[in-house]
């Protein structure tokens, strides 16, 4: 039986490290996003035009989703209106793919789905109360999703991401920032740095979605480390690499409001049901990281 | 200030005489439905077109927004993939809303939006599980909703309708079925009848939205009686009133699966808060009812 992958927001952060993850698990992978790229499977189209999505469901045909796109503009996407267009996209999205024979549907949670500040944070026993529209708007849409599943017999599970860090990811987030402020030394006014934050590799949050797709796990699934490490410890790990340790300067910035000492991921279902478990540590995750800015920064030969 | 609200769904069992409840409290009242109807206010529009939304509220320009349209199909309505799209739709009213001005927003909710089986559904206490995807899809929009309104300061309340009956109601439902089955003399299968629900008078309704939405009370609000009858007790009083007791045929069908012995809404918001209590009782309100069946079907003069 051939397992053909509709992949939305492919050309991301989180995207174009999942694409070859579920090659390698043998999926015909088709990816979609905005802008147009080389690859034969690959489908430029906007989202978030009714027309659009259902020419792409009705030409790639998938019998697997994985839905990644939605708004991520740093800054901006936990307040962001756009928030209500990737409901009603995401919403309509399952309804065309369902309806054209699909079976298996993967959408993209939070973290901040979760009440925050329960020590750690189980899909299971932590409810869903989100402060931001952001979480609102990912928690009613699994909330939605997964009881429009129940009515198609549509198998559907939802991946919760926590903090990400690794190749690719934009500026305007932590750790290109700060990587490129201590490459340039210049100063980095950041937060006192103690508060702990379940971090994952992004190659490593690609294979535990694509392996979550894989699998017939349902329902929702944290996708993060399992052991949260203070951001100080991510940004001092940096600065050893890069050197310009003390342009980091701690305690410039107070943590958002509503930020907890705490946030990580119980993982027992990403462990044990899905059978996923992460092949980065943080050291070896940042001189991955570290590694890759330098490839990016050196002038093209 | 003018307080000008855009009614949807005001053709429908609740918005006709909730059109009249909010002229009473001095609104401005613009009605929108699918069809045409006389009225210097009444807008015919398909509000899931959004070329249709836009130009509604970009000509109606309302302060007050009370959003009653939905999918109400009977036996249709609790699994129909239409959810989907009055999700979609009721969020980009909200946002149109906003973005032109509006100050308030009154959604309507269900008391399937709560986990049944506690002995009276209180909004602060009982939690939202809902077992269908009607009730995850209006479950679902409140939260976003609710999380948008923050955003934009924007007043967001959310009526949750309990069991409703009253002139105008749709065939297809309980008390009109029983009204033409007890008048025509034909059986009526129905369940045991002793479970108990919380029923209010359509006119009761309007009136408690009407009086929500000229509050300044937020968050979600049950609209019910707070005293659930059984369902045998509504029956008996319309044999009473109308004959045929003998074609009540209780026990002749199973109770959905699911539906617990008792659905009662807590009221103290709607009572003390909003401060509204329901004119009719349920003798007066069967009399109503009955009354007002007879006139449709008597012969025109």
């Amino acid at each position: 039986m051939t397992h053909r992958v509709l992949v939305t927001g492919a050309t991301g952060f989180v995207g174009r490290h999942v694409v070859p993850a579920l090659a390698a698990l043998g999926f015909e992978v088709h990816g979609v996003g905005r802008s147009p790229r080389d690859g034969a499977r690959f489908h430029a189209a906007d989202l978030l035009v009714p027309e659009a999505r259902r020419a792409l469901v009705a030409h790639v045909r998938p019998s697997h989703l994985l839905h990644l796109a939605w708004d991520a503009e740093p800054g901006r996407y936990w307040t962001s209106a756009a928030n209500l267009d990737w409901v009603a996209a995401s919403l309509d999205l399952a309804r065309l793919f369902a309806a054209q024979g699909g079976r298996r549907f993967v959408g993209i949670g939070t973290c901040a789905e979760y009440a925050w500040g329960a020590a750690r944070l189980d899909e299971a026993a932590t409810p869903c109360r989100p402060a931001t529209l952001y979480g609102a708007a990912k928690d009613g849409t699994h909330r939605i999703l997964a009881a429009y599943a129940g009515t198609q017999g549509l198998g559907l599970a939802w991946g919760r991401l926590f903090y990400l860090y690794g190749p690719g990811e934009r500026r305007g987030r932590l750790v290109p920032d700060a990587i490129r402020a201590l490459t340039a030394g210049t100063p980095f006014p950041t937060s006192d740095g103690y508060q702990r934050r379940d971090y994952l590799h992004v190659a490593d949050a690609a294979g535990a979605l694509a392996t979550l797709l894989a699998s017939d796990v349902t329902g929702p699934v944290n996708i993060g480390s399992g052991t949260a490490i203070p951001v100080r410890t991510l940004l001092d790990g940096l600065a050893a690499r890069i050197g310009g340790a003390d342009r980091l300067i701690y305690g410039a910035r107070p943590l958002g409001p509503g930020e907890p000492p705490v946030i990580e991921a119980e993982t027992r279902i990403l462990n044990d049901a899905v059978g996923f478990r992460p092949a980065y540590g943080w050291a070896e995750g940042l001189d991955d990281t570290v590694a890759w800015w330098r490839r990016q920064d050196a002038p093209p030969r």
